[in-house]
């Protein structure tokens, strides 16, 4: 695993806190926020007790919004190095999808989206669909803004990006229970694009 | 709620085994395999433990499959009802996707695909895997058999209905983060038809 934006390496020595954080994206994104506790969080980020509430006060529900954020970041991260270097959407988009069946592939073929694994706790949690909302409308909006960047009008871009969103979160699914990372590779084909497109 | 292809009453008196099946598909989309337990699956399906384990040996994972298997049935009625009486695959999808957003508004704004929430458990368990690959199979054949039936190829049939299905759970999963179901309505547009399409 040598491309940085992909997937951090769990080898190189870091803070308790971030620790923390990266072992909970990863139970959560295996899964869900219900199916992990904190014991096994501490236990794989070697982190003690006392640490979890110094950094996240409110203990399980902090550490998830956290999780979800910094995994939602690496997200951003692919995006970026995905579409910057790219001359055509479909270029860009392509690259992404590439990432994104590397990042499946070595997650091990099963687990979800970060985001969606982590607070998709249910309908009562409020916090918890505020905060997916405005990291999913985060991605969105960086990819729209590469359509723009590639010669998309804004209406065509906003469209693109919203159904680009909606086939690797669905892709990503499919590609779970097939075990099979080039329903993701198979991705931007899929893309209906418009005229300026 | 008049269309029996939305959902069952709730109201309407059934059997200790399909009350068990409907509670637990109900509160697995809501929160998850892990985020549910069996008393609460008990107490909504208003049955004795004792007639848990007597439709289902195995106890919770046993409900898991069959709640799984009884929403994707609900699943292929809503896919027959929607493009039987359809003269193109288009409007076949779009009434399919009216069906889903008003289901989408009845459970709430925030259940999840009763499928994946239920057996997307782990990167362990490979029978919940298997099980969701056959059904998630199942409807992407029943929508590939209308594509085929309402005149397009094979190869363009199969394109299609995987790439409505992937669209189908992103689009849904948006709709549950934006609280708004007319992501669904607005799917439709979003496919890429082949050229027999």
């Amino acid at each position: 695993m040598t491309d940085p934006t992909i997937a951090p390496s769990p080898s190189k020595p870091r803070p308790t806190k971030d620790r923390l954080i990266f072992a909970a994206a990863n139970l959560f994104s295996e899964r869900g926020y219900h199916g992990v506790g904190l014991a096994e969080i501490l236990s794989q980020a070697q982190a003690p007790k006392g640490s979890l509430y110094h950094h996240f006060p409110n203990g399980k529900p902090d550490l998830a919004l956290a999780s979800a954020t910094w995994a939602s970041d690496q997200m951003l991260l692919l995006i970026a190095a995905s579409f910057e270097p790219a001359d055509s959407f479909t270029e860009g988009a392509t690259t992404l999808c590439h990432k994104l069946a590397k990042l499946f592939d070595y997650t091990g073929k099963w687990s979800g989206c970060p985001v969606s694994s982590t607070l998709f706790e249910g309908p009562d949690n409020a916090p918890f669909q505020r905060h997916a909302a405005h990291l999913f409308e985060g991605w969105i909006s960086e990819v729209k803004y590469h359509g723009q960047r590639l010669g998309f009008t804004e209406e065509d871009a906003a469209t693109t990006a919203q159904s680009f969103y909606m086939l690797l979160q669905g892709g990503w699914q499919l590609a779970r229970v097939r075990r099979d990372s080039d329903v993701i590779r198979a991705l931007p084909a899929l893309l209906k694009l418009g005229d300026t497109c």
